[in-house]
């Protein structure tokens, strides 16, 4: 089994057939199709497959439980029209190389897994990479309980929909003890490689970022009626906000989106009622996070102030800064550079599962050129050849750190 | 049958539980069980009921066909957590003054009509008043045909499904020339009533008024991994077209409200493809209204240029300016002076049917007292005893139409 043929076979689940992007949400019909590709495959290649109580999907050449196993992969959920390589480049790269190296009569001295996290997107319940929170107890089962998606389904809900027993989520030791290194290769998410001309880099670390949720709540009036003056429609600070990050984002050499706002009632001839409205902050180091975010917060307040609107605002999610495992980073550049494969290191603003694993185990990431750097778009886009070098890579990485 | 009798009636209908508005969307579930109230309603009267080919529901007293009718009503569809008044005031008036003109053994020389016009809101196709408009020929069956729902249902299978014949919707002189004059009674939207300390008032016209769409195409991208100068974002331009635009309104003694938007792929962590937004724009005259709008348009195209995006504009519909027929305007004044009801003249930036039917018909309007002036809200209210006010100068005024 080539990559190529594995990525042929996954590409058109899930795929919107007018926007060509994915939707392939957690828990739903799509995901339940990625689930059953990714334990056929398994199968064909002699994997045993397994779920963990958190919903990721793992599978495995070799037993867990003697030495500690080494773990590649990634996710298949996708953020809404999301395109097909951000997630299940990992996950397909993965299996492609154990292919490999079951062609090459490779025999593991350690337990080699391929891991697929549930919800990596959070396009679903709104939390970023939350199977591998829930597995190092970044986030509690309580907390992911309390998570509805936009139709108030829980996570418990949707899991039991989806045949699994929700009842035993969270903190998963056993695991995490048989694990020794992760190592999850993704698409890069900008033009870094590109700029470098190098086709695979590997991960220094992971700019902090976290999401905040801004809630702007005026007064529903009719907009051919009431005055200007006797007026609170929070839509005007919202807008004031946005432009506010934005700027401050300049300033500080951070990141700033404002990608998902809902106006209630939503009625073009209605003054909203409210707006809420996600920002999505990120910054080279924390101390600039924070400061971001408190700009934006107080120009919010000062907006909706002014335009007599309550305002307030809940953080979501914040990962703090990742610095990869060092010795595991360093083993990684020297095996590619061995191999002839020249892989510049690269720090990146978007938040991974090795991020959060990153907190109990050895992570570490490999990145394959993306040419346009566009993500999260039905445009996003790896050259074959690309993807074939960062199989290789992959490859030779699995082969050392599973071979002592 | 008294007023407050046929007001509690109607209240519970298509009520949200949580939010306490309405959600009486037109040829769904909640608008067949306001047809079926409108329908026992009438019967119980003694009216005879009928649906015309553009689903507008009729209860007459008298048959149409001799001298022209005298038409009083509304709608009662609302927009998303509209108030309980807007729309079914009229109707439940209309209903009230024929009972009591039936207790005071009244004879109507003319026929007396109560119509509740179909999708007045636009709050499910997207354009005001489409009921009238298809009567009065404002709009074409093709276009109107042509409107979908947010679930991309078409007029006509919405129709369809509500058990109507939808192919034969279109202008209906019959109908029109069957009516000497349209009065309508309405909740007044702003504080007019209130600030003047009159409990009804006289429309004197409605400021041009319209709905616009504007589209910013950009391009989804990654919003953690993607420089701020590679951006095309369509977040940025839309907030500063919304600020441009109360500027404008400001400046110009208009009005301008975007209440409704919708982000494409509308995820946290993207970059949107595209921000979808309707401009709501009324102004005291037509040149103020022209002038508002390219203003809106020009600040959309300028944002949109340094932002790298593209922009464009449809306008979805514009209402001229109406002014009511001063003789029947003149009539009603008279009618309620001689009853004892100070009822001042008054301007409004709301769309009604009557305005529409301004066009082929003498209409006029009658407004009830809006203490706070909030409409299109749960909020909205009005004192019983205004709404007693004003079924008493509805009453008074059908006596003197109908009555010579």
């Amino acid at each position: 089994m080539t990559f190529a043929e594995l990525w042929a076979e996954l590409l058109p689940v899930g795929r919107d057939e007018v926007t060509g992007g994915y939707r392939r949400y957690s828990w739903t019909g799509s995901d339940a199709a990625c689930r059953a590709w990714f334990a056929r495959t398994a199968t064909q290649l002699g994997l045993r497959t397994d779920c963990d109580r958190n919903g990721n999907l793992w599978a495995w050449w070799g037993r867990p439980g003697g030495p500690q196993a080494v773990v590649t992969g990634s996710h298949l959920d996708s953020v809404p029209d999301g395109g097909a390589y951000d997630g299940p480049l990992g996950v397909v790269s993965a299996f492609a190389a154990i292919a490999k190296l079951r062609r090459d009569a490779f025999r593991p001295a350690r337990p080699i897994g391929v891991a697929a996290f549930t919800e990596e997107e959070g396009a679903r319940f709104g939390v970023a990479c939350l199977g591998s929170r829930l597995v190092t107890g970044a986030i509690t089962p309580d907390a992911a309980n309390a998570l509805r998606d936009q139709d108030g389904v829980t996570l418990a809900e949707a899991m039991v929909a989806a045949g699994r027993d929700a009842s035993r989520i969270g903190q998963d030791e056993e695991l995490l003890a048989g694990i020794g290194a992760y190592v999850e290769l993704h698409i890069e998410q900008g033009k870094a490689l590109a700029d470098l001309g190098a086709a695979v880099g590997v991960g220094e670390g992971i700019w902090p970022h976290g999401r905040w949720l801004i809630e702007f709540a005026g007064r529903a009036d009719h907009a051919g009626t009431t005055r200007l003056a006797d007026r609170r429609d929070p839509m005007l600070p919202y807008a004031e906000t946005v432009l506010a990050a934005r700027e401050a984002a300049e300033r500080r050499g951070a990141l700033a989106t404002f990608g998902k706002v809902v106006a209630e009632p939503g009625a073009a001839n209605a003054i909203s009622s409210s707006v809420r409205a996600w920002l999505d902050a990120r910054a080279p180091d924390e101390a600039t996070l924070d400061q971001l975010v408190s700009e934006v917060w107080a120009a919010a307040q000062t907006a909706a102030r002014q335009h007599g609107v309550a305002v307030s605002q809940r953080r979501e999610s914040v990962t703090p800064l990742v610095s990869f495992d060092s010795g595991l980073r360093d083993r990684l550049v020297g095996v590619l550079d061995a191999a002839g494969i020249a892989a510049p290191v690269l720090p990146t603003g978007a938040g991974h599962d090795a991020g959060v694993l990153a907190a109990r185990i050895p992570a570490a990431m490999l990145f394959v050129r993306n040419p346009s750097g566009v993500s999260h778009s039905p445009a996003e886009h790896a050259e074959m050849a690309d993807c074939e070098a960062g199989v290789s890579a992959l490859t030779a990485v699995l082969a050392d750190l599973a071979g002592r």
